[in-house]
C-alpha cells in the first residue's frame, strides 16, 4: 500500500443487545444540558424515545428537543438546530436515529458556534472550523451511512439544488455510538435494503481505485462477502439477529476511514446519487443503486483489472476460459442479479427523474480525482440517461 | 456476530515512508523527560538512532536511556527499566524497537509507580492498574506482535518458568506508533519470516473459534489471503515497498481487537509457544510456527467446518468431489507448503526442545477456554511431542 498517512478513530463503539445500557457510562462524562435529537415519531412509537429519556432523567440531564430531523437534512433544519444548541448553551448533542440525524447532529456540533453563516463556510468553502465544537453521541436505528463513527455530514440545500457531504475531522466525530441491532428490525424494507446499499457503494468506491497492491482491498472483499451473504438473510427474515449485527457492524468499517488507507477515492457514485437526491429528496441508498450499473459499466474499461478481481474474489466468478473483459462484465451482471434480489431501485425513473432533469443533475454533480476515470460532462448525462 | 462487547482504539498511527516526521508533532504533547528504549546497537548501527536522538533534542527534549530490552523481556530488565523511569521521573516512554521493545514500554509504563512488585499484582496476579501510567510512543522496527496498537506485553520470568502475556486496558495502549516500512528492511531474514508467522497466528487464534455467523471472520480471511500474498513477494525481495509496507500493516490490524470482535478466543497456539520460549529463550513466532501443525491436527475434528471454510476461502483449496475433513487436511497442508517455503522452524527439536523437557513445557503451558478444544495435560504433552 502506498502512501503516507495517519490513522485515529476516537469514536468508541458500544455494539450488541444490551449496548443501551452504556449510555449511563458515557452521559457523566458531559454537562447537564442535552439536545435530543431525533426524526419523525418512530422512536417515540416503538418506545425507544421513552427508554432514553428515562436514563437522561436517571442522570440528571435537562432535555432540549430538536425533533423532525428529515431524512436528507437541510440548511434550514441545520440553522434551528444551531440555535436550539446555542440559545439553551447545550453540552452534548445525543442523536437518536439513523445517518441522516447522525449527520444533522456533526453538522450542529461544528456549526452551532460558528460566527458565519455555517452552510458557506463549512460546506460550500470547505474550511478548517474555528470555533467549539459540541460534543456528539449517537444511539443508531438504521444502518448505512457509517456516520456513526466518523466526520461525514451530509447537507441539502434545495435552493441551491446541491447535496454536499463535508467530511470533518476527527474532532468532529461522534464521542460514542451505541449500536443495538434490534433497534433495526422495525425499519421497513424499502429503507433497510437502500441502507445495505448504500454499504456496498462506500466500500465498493474505495475499492475501484488504485492499481497496488494494498491490504484494505483485501479487507474490502471480506466486508462485501459478508454483507452480501448476510443481506440475503436478512432479506428473508428482518429479525435474524446475526444477519442485522453483521450488517450493522459492516456499515460501521466501510465508511470509518479503514478501508480508505493506501487508496484514491472519488466518491463518483455518491456524487451522481447526491445530484439525483438534490432534485428528487429521494432515499440515498436508492439514488446510488439506481446510478450504479450504467456508471460502472463506463468506467469498467479503466479499471479492468479491478473489475476482473471483483468479479472473482467477491462474485465467486469462474475465471478459466474466458477473457479478462467477460469475466468483469459476469461480475457486473451477477451484482445487478443480487441488486434486483434485494429489491433495489434499479431506474432513475422510478425516483421521479425526468429527461428534462438530465443537464441540471450533472450540472449539479461534483467531480472529483482519485478514481479510475474523470468523467466529462457529456458522460455524465450519459451514465444519467442510461440509469433512466 | 454474536455478544455484547465495546470497541474504541486510542492509538494514533503514522505509516509510510516520512512518518518518522510526525515524531515532531507528537513530542510537544509531552513534557521534557523522555526515556528512550531500545534493544541491542541496531538501531545504532542503521542510522535510526541518531535520527531519533536528532528530533528529541530539537523538540528540547532531556534523554534518559533504557537500552539493552531483549527480544523476550524479562522480569529483571523490567525491574531496571522502573527504576530508570521512576528515579528520573521521566514523562515520556520512547520505544524504539519491535514488539518486545513496545512490550517492555508498557510494561514499564504500568509498573514504574506501581508500589509493590509489578510481575506478582500485574502479571502473576493479572490486577487492575491503580497507579500512575506512563504515555508510550513508539517507533517500530519489526512487525508481528501488534504491540503498536494494543494493550499486550509479554513478560518472561526465567526463574520462575514462566513467559506471561498480560493484555491491559487501553489506558496503557501507545498514545503514538510511527510506521515506517522501510525500517523494517534490514531484519534478517529468519527475524522477518519469524514475525509474518507471528501474524498468521494472531489471526488465525482468533479466526478458529466459535460457529456463528460472524463478520470478523471475513476481515480474517482478507488479512491472510493480503499476508500469504505478501509474505511470499518479501521472502524473495525484502525491500520491496508494497509487500512490506502491507506485511506491516496487516500485524497492527491482526491484534488491535478488530478481528477478535464477536469472537472467543484461547489463545492456544501462543500458549503453548510461551512454555517453549521459557524454557528455551527462542524466537517467538518461531515456537508458534513449530507447534502449530501438531496442534491444528489436534484441533481439527472439533472445527471441522470451520478448518474446511479456511481451506476453501484462504487456500484456494476446490472442495468439489472432497469429504469435508479431506478439505480441511488439505488446508492444513497446502498452509504447511508455504510455512516450509517461509524457512520457518517446523520441528522444536530445532528449537532446542528435548523428550525430557515434554512435561515441564505443559506443566508451564496455560490453557483457557475459548476455542474448539481445550486441550488435557496428555493432549497438550503429546502435541509437544508430535512437534519434537
Amino acid at each position: 500500500m502506498l502512501g503516507n498517512f495517519s490513522y485515529s478513530n476516537p469514536t468508541k463503539l458500544y455494539f450488541g443487545e444490551n449496548s443501551l445500557e452504556f449510555l449511563n457510562e458515557e452521559l457523566p462524562k458531559y454537562g447537564k444540558r442535552v439536545q435530543l435529537i431525533y426524526g419523525k415519531s418512530s422512536i417515540k412509537k416503538n418506545g425507544l424515545y421513552d427508554k432514553i429519556v428515562e436514563i437522561l432523567k436517571k442522570n440528571g440531564k435537562e432535555i432540549f428537543e430538536d425533533a423532525g430531523v428529515m431524512p436528507n437534512p437541510t440548511v434550514q433544519k441545520l440553522y434551528e438546530g444551531c440555535k436550539i444548541a446555542k440559545d439553551n448553551d447545550v453540552d452534548l448533542l445525543l442523536a437518536v436515529g439513523g445517518g441522516s440525524v447522525c449527520d444533522y447532529a456533526k453538522a450542529v456540533a461544528a456549526s452551532a458556534h460558528c460566527k458565519e453563516d455555517p452552510w458557506e463556510k463549512y460546506y460550500l468553502r470547505s474550511e478548517e472550523i474555528d470555533n467549539r465544537i459540541l460534543p456528539v453521541g449517537c444511539v443508531l436505528t438504521m444502518v448505512g451511512t457509517g456516520s456513526e463513527m466518523n466526520g461525514g455530514s451530509v447537507i441539502t440545500n434545495h435552493e441551491q439544488k446541491l447535496k454536499i457531504g463535508r467530511v470533518f475531522g476527527d474532532n468532529v466525530f461522534p464521542k460514542f455510538s451505541i449500536l443495538n441491532p434490534v433497534f433495526t428490525y422495525t425499519l421497513p424494507e424499502y429503507q433497510m435494503v437502500a441502507g445495505i446499499y448504500d454499504i456496498m457503494s462506500h466500500i465498493l468506491e474505495q475499492y475501484f481505485s488504485g492499481e497496488d497492491d494494498n491490504t484494505s482491498d483485501y479487507l474490502s472483499e471480506g466486508l462485501l462477502r459478508s454483507l452480501i451473504h448476510s443481506s440475503r438473510i436478512a432479506l428473508k427474515n428482518p429479525t435474524d439477529y446475526e444477519a442485522r449485527s453483521n450488517i450493522m457492524w459492516i456499515a460501521t468499517w466501510a465508511l470509518n476511514t479503514l478501508v480508505a488507507k493506501g487508496k484514491t477515492t472519488d466518491w463518483m457514485v455518491h456524487m451522481l446519487g447526491h445530484a439525483v437526491g438534490s432534485y428528487t429528496d429521494a432515499t440515498h441508498g436508492m439514488t446510488l443503486a439506481a446510478v450504479s450499473m450504467a456508471y460502472y459499466k463506463k468506467i469498467l474499461p479503466y479499471g479492468l483489472q479491478k473489475f476482473k478481481r471483483y468479479a472473482v474474489n467477491v462474485w465467486d466468478v469462474c475465471p478459466e476460459g474466458k477473457s479478462d473483459e467477460a469475466i468483469a462484465l459476469e461480475g457486473l451482471a451477477v451484482m445487478e442479479a443480487w441488486m434486483r434480489e434485494m429489491k433495489l431501485v434499479m431506474n432513475l425513473s422510478d425516483l421521479g427523474v425526468t429527461e428534462e432533469m438530465l443537464e441540471g443533475l450533472a450540472n449539479s454533480t461534483f467531480v472529483k480525482t482519485g478514481g479510475y476515470k474523470i468523467l466529462t460532462h457529456e458522460e455524465i448525462v450519459a451514465v444519467f440517461k442510461d440509469s433512466l
